[in-house]
């Protein structure tokens, strides 16, 4: 499950590589930073070093599979929309859950294991971005974050009342899921500033 | 004190988050990074981990306030330039003598530590900029860094000649705050390379 | 040797800010940025803080003194393009053989050495790219990071045949060096995605 979302996560950096027109090595590290970057960022602030994806080789060859796949099939994903948006809610839901239970067990308290949650989630794609010189499609557009950030809260409400850690992550996993997946469909997005 | 230099930091993130027509969350994410990321720099970079901003949350909340503010009161924000300007340069002040003390604290020597005095006091103007695809200010423009510089340079001479900590400090910080509110005054900036 | 790819990693930050004309500070700091971001990247990942160039201020003095170099000398350094490069491409050699061993001395496997070793050589230069905006040029152009992934390569298979460690890295450093200058000269480059 969680390499499925690494590969998901590494398949929208190497399609927006190819779409920069990067050469083969910036498609793979576009994969790599896009699908790990956000651990990374998350265990860095942690102190969790080497991070997870430097010590299990699987999450790095499931990122560098995503980059071959999107160099060499680039046509076939792109036209994939629907169901790429499906995966890479799942792996929103994931990555923040994950994220979220991390930190917590690293003792950091509930309100920056929410936001650890959130960059676990999202940092890998702001990376992915910055990379091509953009501004992150996350602080613009859509309920991306906000998903991740409701994930994170039931986490962290399951914790304190002391309910059971696996239904609790299920529950918050398809929470993030159900609230990307409508509100892409819904055309919903966060709310803009008054006057802006 | 400290939180008020925090605050301010954030309130130029929130603003220019507003300006580039960012969502809430993108307002709020500009806000921390603008506030916050110099010192988490700092801290990974000496192995102070996890972050002071991440044991402590009262700098969350002043950097997400901050985010609030700018997200709602732009426009009033905008228009208070000099004041903003004065509070601005004050927290200048305050993180490049924080940053320099903590990274000496740490073992590090004095020129490194005047490097993350800097670092400290203009790495989270520099990811703010980053973050919206712009070229950070503090490497193009006005006394900004060099302010910084010179309250490290106080901190480190009162440290050799075993002066007491409190009075050079404060030297410093008003150093700094000086030195960065005349050269606003009088449109100074640091020299550009011949020819260029 | 090492200050010697440190002081022309430098130069290639210094003369790009020159030429966005940023000011002094910036000058500096794309130097610093390029000549010591990835070896910093490095150290941060597998826990070695704080990083060499912070405890050895050689590294810091080299990196500075190539910015002045850029800041003063700008135009003759853009007129000796052929040194620069072949000088460049030393520079790759040595810090991805030395970035390879450093990560494989810290227990870390095969495959996240060779990536380390890719983001100590080209970190700093992506690095550099970023500060100014811009996609960094090792995504898009020429034999750059291949040539480090190669010089990995032979440092991993050597110490895998157990061979001793000095001429492996002097062939491995002999390696990145010929391909990359050889690429140089020939235009080679990275292939595309078919298509795009």
């Amino acid at each position: 499950m969680d390499l499925a979302g690494v590969f998901v996560f590494g398949l929208s950096g190497g399609t927006l590589a190819v779409r920069h027109r990067l050469d083969l090595f910036g498609v793979l590290v576009l994969s790599l930073a896009a699908a790990l970057a956000g651990g990374v960022f998350r265990d860095l602030l942690i102190g969790a070093v080497p991070p997870a994806s430097l010590q299990d080789d699987r999450y790095l060859l499931a990122a560098l599979a995503s980059g071959f796949a999107a160099f060499f099939f680039h046509p076939q994903i792109n036209r994939l929309g629907k169901p790429v948006m499906v995966l890479d809610a799942a792996g929103l839901g994931l990555f923040a859950v994950a994220g979220c239970g991390k930190a917590l067990a690293f003792g950091v308290g509930p309100l920056p294991a929410a936001l650890l949650a959130s960059l676990t989630a999202c940092g890998g794609g702001a990376m992915r971005d910055l990379l091509v010189a953009e501004v992150p499609r996350v602080l613009r557009e859509e309920i991306y974050a906000l998903a991740a950030l409701l994930g994170a809260a039931i986490v962290i409400a399951g914790q304190a009342l002391k309910l059971p850690d696996l239904p609790v992550a299920v529950t918050a996993v398809l929470a993030v899921f159900i609230l990307r997946v409508v509100s892409v469909l819904r055309g919903w997005s966060a709310p803009r500033a008054p006057g802006s």
